[in-house]
C-alpha cells in the first residue's frame, strides 16, 4: 500500500498546505541548482551530450542552462540535470548523501518552458518531487547505498515522476502506474565515481522520470505496487530497508527542510578545514606563518592526504592545496580547484606549511586548527560544525556569492543579479519565459 | 579485467570468423524477431509509446516496422524493442530466459537505416551484442534472475551498446566506456510482468544501450571494469555470479545457437499438450472425441488451471481452451487468443473435453496425450520434446507460418513473402532501404 499511499499523499498536498519555510527553502535549492547547472554548462561532457542533438536532430523545445542550445524536453532534462551535478557542488540530503534537486529540476523547468506554466506550479512540483524520493531514500538506506547504488539517480527517478505527474496532472491510477514505470528503470553504480558518467545518473533520472508520466498520462500501464511488491523496488534493490519511511508524518515533517548546500567545490569532510583556513587567513599574512596544524579525524586524511596533487580535479582531494587556497584566497570555489591553481608558486610554496595531524577523538565534521607564527606566537581556530551543514547552514548571502562564483564567468554580474531576484521570486511568475531568458550564456561558447 | 577482455574478443570476432551456423542462426533469429516486431505493432501501447513522437517533436530518421511512422533513432529503438516483446512471442536463450534479439535488433536495424549500413555489417553486429549479453546472463544467472531482474532488459543493455559500438567503430577505450554507461543503466523488475512495462524493458535497454554507445563515441568517460569492479554490475545486481563465464570459450562456444523460438503464442509450459492436440485434432473429428486426457507435471496445471478464462489473454493460461484451439484449428497463435475466441461456441464445447491430469514422474516438457473416442477406442500421442525445443527446433517452415500469421493482416502475404526472403538474404544486402520499406504497413492503420 506504499505507493498507492505516497500517491495519495502527493496528490492531497496542494501548494497552499506547504508551510512557508519549505517554500523558501525550496526556492533556495532551485537557486543554488540553476548557480551549479549554469558554472557547469561550458564543461567539455556537456559538450558530447549535446551532440546527442545532432544525432537524433532534437527538437528545439527547451533551454540548455548557461549555452544558448535549445533541445527536445527528454534530451533537455537529461543535459540540465547532469551540468548540476559536474562538479560535486549541489545540494546535499545529508541523512542520506542524496542530490534531491539535480533529477527534479530540470523536469520541472522543462516542462514550464515548453507548457507555459506558471513559476507556483513548477515550486509546488519541485518540492513535492524531492519530498517523495528523499522519503524513498530514507525508505532504503543505507543498505541500498552500500550496497553500490548511486542513491541520487537510483531514487531520484521517483522525485523527476512524481514532479512530472503533477505537472502534467495525472489521475491518482495514472500516477501509480508512472511510479512503476520509474521505478523499474532505477539505476545507477557507484563504481561509475570519478567519471563523467556519475554526473550523468542524475541527468539520466530526470529523463528516466519524465518519459514515465509522459506514458502514465497516456494510460500505459504498469505495476501498481512498484515500492513494497515482492520483486519490486526496495526487495530488489535493498537488502534492508522500511517502507513506513516513505509516509510516516507525511506533511508534519519536510525532509526537504533538510537540504544542505555546499560552499565548497569539495568533499564535505574538507569544509571544516576550509573554514578555519579561511577565518585564519583573515587574521595574519602568509608571510608570517610558519605552519598551520589541522587536527581532523583519521577519516579525513585518509579522503585527502595528497601532497601533491597533480591537477585541479586531484586538488580537491589534497588537504594541503585545499586548506592553501581557503588561507590564500578565503575561498574553495571552482576557480580554487582549476590544473593552473595546483602550480601556482604561491599556493605550492603555502601548501607546505599546512601540517595535518590526525586524532580519532576529533569528530569528522570538526577540525582543531593552530596558527604557529614566526614570531612564536599561536593562533587557534576550532569549528565544529562547518559552514554548509545543517547546525551552520549557508546564509543567503553566501549562497549569492556561490552563485556569482559560478555564473558570472557564463552570463556575466548583471544577468545573474536578475536571475538571482526571479528564482527567489519564482512562484509569482505567470510563466518563466524571462527568467529562462535570463540563464543564457552571452554568445555560443562563452569560456575557451 | 573480464569487461576489458569481452571488448578485445568482441573486436577480434570479424565476420569472417563466424561459423555459417551461426550466421543462419542469426538471420532466422533476426527472422523471427522482425514477425513478432510486426505483429505487435498495432497493439495500443505501441500508439502510447508513438506518442511521445509528438511530446518531443521526434526527428523522422527510422521506420517503426509495421507502420507508417518514422521516428528519431534513439525513440525508434525504444518502439521497435517494445512491439518484439509484447505478445510474449519472441526468441528465448533457455539457459537463461532471456529474449536476446529483443534489445538488439532495434538498435543495428535503427543503425542501419540511419548511416545506409550494409546487411553484413548489421549482422555481424546484432550476433556479436547477442552474445556478449547471453554470456553476461551466464554469469549472473540465476541469482540476478531470483533476485527480480528482468534480465532481458537488465542485460540486455550491453548487448544493444556492444551492436552499437561495432556499427558506431569505437575503439577500445570506448567501447569499454560503452559498456560502463551501458550497464550503469541496467534496471528491469519483474514486478512489471503482466503490464505494458514488461515490454517497455527490452525497448528501454535497446535506447539506453545506444545511447551509452553514441555517447562514448565521443569520448564521454565512465568505468573501465563495469562487470567485476566492487560496485559494478555483477556485484551490486547479482548476489552469486561468475563472471568467468563471459569470455569462457569465446568463439569455440555460441551462445546464440541455443536461441529457440516459440512456434505458440502462449507460455512455454503449455507447448507439449499443443503439439499433441494439433496432433490427435489431425487424426480425429471433433464430434468423434468423448474426451482427451492430457497427463502433465503438476506444475503445469498450477500456471494453466484456470476453466473458463473471461479473455483471449487469461486463455494463454488455460490449458482447456488451449487444448481446444490447439485440436479445433491445428494452432496457437495470436488469433487462438482472442477475446473472442474464448467465447466461440465450438471452442466452448470443445474445452469441456480437455482433461488434464496431473503425475509428477511426467516432466514439465513432456505430454502423455489420450483421447477417448466415443466408438470406445483410443488414440495415444506422446511429446517428449515439444516443437520450439532445443531437441524439436521449429523448421524454416514452421518459422515461416508464423511469421506469416503475425505480419499478414499488417503487411499483406506478398509483402510477407519478400520480407521473408529478404531477412534470410540480410548479410548480401548493401544497404537495407528496400528490407526496411517490405516492413511498412499497408496504410495508417491496418487494423481496427
Amino acid at each position: 500500500m506504499e505507493t498507492k499511499t505516497l500517491v495519495q499523499n502527493i496528490m492531497k498536498t496542494k501548494m497552499s498546505g506547504i508551510p512557508e519555510e519549505v517554500k523558501l527553502h525550496g526556492k533556495r535549492s532551485l537557486f543554488n541548482w540553476m548557480g551549479v547547472a549554469i558554472g557547469a554548462s561550458q564543461h567539455p561532457s556537456v559538450d558530447m551530450v549535446l551532440g546527442l542533438k545532432e544525432d537524433i536532430n532534437s527538437a528545439e523545445q527547451v533551454s540548455i542552462f548557461g549555452r544558448t542550445e535549445k533541445v527536445d524536453l527528454l534530451l533537455g532534462s537529461l543535459i540540465n540535470g547532469m551540468s548540476s551535478h559536474i562538479f560535486d557542488y549541489d545540494d546535499t540530503h545529508l541523512d542520506t548523501i542524496h542530490h534531491p534537486s539535480g533529477p527534479v529540476a530540470p523536469v520541472v523547468l522543462a516542462l514550464a518552458e515548453k507548457f507555459n506554466l506558471t513559476g507556483e506550479q513548477v515550486l509546488h512540483a519541485f518540492i513535492l518531487g524531492c519530498e517523495a524520493e528523499l522519503r524513498i531514500a530514507n525508505a532504503v538506506y543505507p543498505s541500498h547505498y552500500h550496497l553500490g547504488y548511486h542513491i541520487t539517480s537510483s531514487t531520484g527517478v521517483f522525485g523527476a515522476a512524481v514532479a512530472a505527474d503533477i505537472l502534467l496532472e495525472l489521475g491518482e491510477e495514472q500516477m501509480i502506474w508512472a511510479l512503476g514505470i520509474a521505478g523499474t528503470q532505477s539505476f545507477g553504480l557507484r563504481e561509475m565515481f570519478g567519471t563523467m558518467t556519475k554526473p550523468f545518473h542524475p541527468g539520466k533520472a530526470a529523463q528516466n522520470g519524465l518519459m514515465a508520466a509522459l506514458l502514465a498520462k497516456k494510460n500505459f500501464t504498469s505495476s501498481t505496487e512498484v515500492l513494497e511488491a515482492k520483486r519490486g523496488f526496495a526487495n530488489v534493490l535493498a537488502p534492508e530497508h522500511d517502507l513506513s519511511k516513505v509516509n510516516v508524518n507525511w506533511g508534519g515533517q519536510w525532509e526537504l527542510l533538510k537540504n544542505a548546500f555546499k560552499p565548497y567545490a569539495c568533499g564535505i569532510v574538507l569544509h571544516p578545514s576550509i573554514d578555519a583556513c579561511i577565518a585564519l587567513g583573515k587574521q595574519m599574512k602568509a608571510g608570517d606563518v610558519e605552519r598551520i596544524e589541522l587536527t581532523v579525524n583519521p577519516y579525513v586524511l585518509e579522503l585527502t592526504g595528497k601532497p601533491t596533487p597533480p591537477t585541479g580535479l586531484a586538488g580537491k582531494f589534497s588537504i594541503y592545496h585545499t586548506g592553501a587556497v581557503a588561507f590564500l584566497e578565503g575561498d574553495a570555489a571552482e576557480a580554487q580547484y582549476t590544473d593552473g591553481k595546483v602550480i601556482d608558486p604561491a599556493v605550492v610554496e603555502f601548501r607546505s606549511k599546512i601540517s595535518p595531524k590526525v586524532d580519532a577523538s576529533v569528530k569528522e565534521e570538526e577540525v582543531y586548527a593552530t596558527a604557529f607564527l614566526k614570531d612564536g606566537s599561536t593562533v587557534e581556530h576550532v569549528v565544529k560544525h562547518a559552514t554548509g551543514s545543517i547546525e551552520n547552514p549557508m546564509t543567503d548571502e553566501d549562497l549569492a556569492r556561490k552563485f556569482n562564483n559560478l555564473t558570472h564567468p557564463i552570463i556575466g554580474a548583471e544577468q545573474a543579479n536578475k536571475l538571482r531576484t526571479a528564482m527567489y521570486a519564482i512562484d509569482e511568475k505567470r510563466d518563466l519565459s524571462e527568467l529562462i531568458e535570463l540563464t543564457k550564456a552571452y554568445s555560443e561558447k562563452v569560456i575557451n
